[in-house]
């Protein structure tokens, strides 16, 4: 097996490398932008979708599907949403050799699709709160270079919507939004921080835009989800109206939120190392391998021993596989440390005679000696412990990645360093100083932590005037 | 509640009724043949897709996504197969303002750009077989009309792909499809007839066509499903070569299948009647429903037991709701019957007086009393019965929509009646039999049985030479 790229030497490489080698996408379909999302990697998401589900079912949210194809005069009612996708929408405009009557663009987010019908279902008070959510395929023609899953131009995900009768209902839509998302990140073993995005990087036709995003090992951040609070712009231009309880009239307040296939290149980069794939035991689509260490005139009776292991775990609900392929078992150790799973199971002669197995831990690379009738408690036991594990890298790496600048040096430093993460800073709140930070330090203000009014320690740090904010600044993907 | 179209009188008039008023699809989009899937039609696809799922896990399939976008050259290397799709194919051409270099086809099916990939991971007899499933939605600018599931511009389906190192194993593959797409038409309650479609009916490219046909209560059939063995002609043409045991090369032998959300319609149509829907209890979004039967000076009490047998059927995990609000509860029973509900529990003062419930099928419309230490099994055991009835009644459509016909007069009669079915015929082959079948009666012969050689009764029904064939023929949509 050939060396990877080290994690820590070229972090980007070594993305790309793992992602290719471990099987989660393949890009080589001659559509730019577009990849194949393999099995491991689809399998990952199919499990963030049931996670996800989960939650919209007990928060009363409804699954519909709408149209791919949006009539452009949609896109163009709601002008300045509009204006903010105008280079990256897909237009279709042939069926076979005919030319359409009028072209249709293809959805890089369903707004304006949803909010039409909804137009169609809102009459009255009682027909609120509405919440729909879509998984669906969108299409943005991003003109950046694409990255498989980091920057894609066609992805997965999940975009909600919602309606109210009122705004308070709307502002604890946007907190349900966030109970929603943040608890699907922790149990993905994800670190996140939750700020609201200043606004001049709100949203297009949202009052506020919340955003996530995570620490990279490199120091760069990505956003991995955003909620906005939309207010009543979307409603009056959608003609979004209700009979309120007293009679009167009133446009919904709506709310919308999404989270992409971008989340698997989350987890690859926090957990994964220079052997390959670290897998959330939940989220992994192999949760135990079971590899023989054969030893001659022992095949049989190993080979014995395995397939009884793989019944019982498999009887127990775990997602287990028996490797007997020809592969010598160093192999086989390589391959599935590579791919992720979480607990690899050895039978060798030596466990034959002390009537047990060895376990070894992908994340920890621990390994330990089990009787064979404690098999299944034990997978058990170390999937639970796997993920606490995981947690708390996350949260390591979360505390590691957070630090202050009360001055430009000290921040500049800072983004200049290895690991800038995410640096508090205090802000006047001008566009300008924002602008000045972007152009030298290539980095910028990812927004305000979200409900917490936190105590300002200096002035602005670009133009030293009093400040008004305090504001996490990062690089971000 | 206003009348229904009757389903005798005019069934297409009765579906597209109850498709909008049972909340199944919205077609008020603005975008032809492209409508918004609902909540209750989207879990009954969520479901199908659950039951497909568990099948193609035991079979060995893996779940991956392929782009949406396809290099036109991909499409013109299969001249057959892109002729076939030529007018239905949608062209992205723009992104945003600009022109792209190259225009790209948006996916009628999946077997270029999936077979170019396929042509990359296959280098030996060890790689296969490899059997790839993908969920997706599909694009075809059909000029016909539209209908709501039946025939949309836009839809979602199941697209499996397999290679094989030999062409009995591909044989064996398109066997192992049959029994992965029957036994999921059985868990719909559906019934259906598997043929092999005549010749100049073959997918574009493939060596044969399996298709899986449903009568409809109007005496027409629905197409809701195929199989392709495709043998070597799209692996020569993409390459997808490998190297034998012996150390010689072939290229792949390949089947694909595939079913859509078509599927849906044919649930609805088989089962529903004039007051709406009626669900298979494994796919209804919802098993049961409580409707209090509210008494004056009784309300608390009744809504006190509604609740209490609410939260003991919500622990047996049986999809429920409680519907406690202000409309009358005749006006409840019309719409959950609308919905296809099949079980309703009411809980009236004298259910109250008995120490029970009453229970009322969708299905049959009995109501049986039921004590209250009783409500979980009987659900569970009424759930099971329901699905058998509804077994039962596709059966005995099945049944009825079989006849023969030995000459053309008798053809012409069932063909012109009121219920044609699927009539059996003797043909001698030659396309311009079927060419005339087609043009004075309105249909076509959908093909022999799959598996098992019939017994020719006659000559040719047309031309009166030699029959070489015993062939179904009927009015399809």
């Amino acid at each position: 097996m050939s060396v990877f790229t080290k994690k820590k030497e070229d972090f980007m490489a070594w993305y790309l490398d793992i992602v290719r080698r471990a099987q989660i996408v393949d890009t080589r379909t001659e559509v730019k932008g577009m990849n194949v999302l393999l099995s491991n990697g689809y399998d990952i998401w199919d499990r963030m979708k049931k996670i996800l589900d989960d939650k919209f079912y007990i928060t009363g949210h409804k699954n519909m599907y709408f149209p791919l194809f949006i009539p452009e005069k949609f896109l163009e009612l709601e002008g300045e949403h509009f204006e903010g996708f105008v280079p990256e929408v897909a237009y279709v405009t042939h069926a076979g050799k005919k030319k359409l009557d009028k072209k249709f663009a293809l959805r890089p987010t369903s707004e304006t699709i949803m909010y039409h019908m909804y137009s169609q279902w809102i009459r009255a008070y009682s027909d609120m709160p509405m919440k729909v959510n879509q998984w669906c395929n969108i299409i943005r023609i991003d003109t950046k270079d694409t990255k498989p899953l980091l920057r894609d131009r066609e992805f997965q995900w999940t975009e909600a919507h919602t309606c109210h009768s009122t705004p308070e209902e709307a502002v604890e839509q946007v907190k349900e939004s966030m109970w929603i998302y943040g608890s699907t990140y922790d149990e993905c073993c994800l670190p996140y921080l939750i700020t609201k995005r200043p606004k001049y990087d709100t949203f297009p036709g949202a009052l506020y835009s919340i955003a996530y995003d995570t620490p990279l090992p490199d120091g760069k951040t990505l956003q991995i989800g955003t909620t906005h609070n939309l207010d009543q712009g979307f409603a009056k231009v959608f003609n979004i109206r209700f009979q309120k309880e007293d009679g009167s009239h009133d446009y919904a307040y709506q709310t919308c939120y999404g989270l992409s296939t971008r989340v698997i290149a989350a987890i690859i980069s926090v957990h994964g190392d220079d052997r390959g794939l670290i897998l959330p035991p939940y989220l992994a689509p192999l949760q135990v391998i079971i590899v023989p260490v054969i030893f001659k005139g022992k095949e049989e009776a190993i080979d014995q021993e395995c397939k009884e292991a793989l019944e019982e775990i498999q009887k127990a609900g775990i997602r287990v596989k028996y490797d007997d392929s020809d592969k010598t078992s160093g192999f086989k150790f390589n391959e599935y440390e590579l791919l992720g799973v979480p607990i690899r199971i050895e039978i060798g002669p030596k466990d034959l005679e002390k009537k047990g197995v060895t376990f070894a831990r992908r994340d920890t690379k621990e390994r330990i000696f089990v009787t064979k009738d404690k098999i299944v408690e034990t997978i058990t036991e170390l999937l639970e412990e796997i993920t606490e594990e995981l947690k708390k890298r996350a949260k390591k790496l979360m505390e590691e990645s957070m630090s202050d600048a009360a001055t430009y040096d000290e921040l500049e430093n800072k983004m200049n360093s290895k690991k800038p993460g995410f640096v508090r800073i205090n802000w006047c709140g001008d566009v300008s100083c924002a602008d000045e930070i972007k152009e030298r330090l290539k980095a910028e203000i990812r927004g305000t932590l979200y409900g917490k009014e936190e105590v300002i320690f200096g002035s602005c740090i670009i133009c030293d005037e009093e400040a008004k904010e305090v504001v996490y600044i990062s690089k971000a993907y």
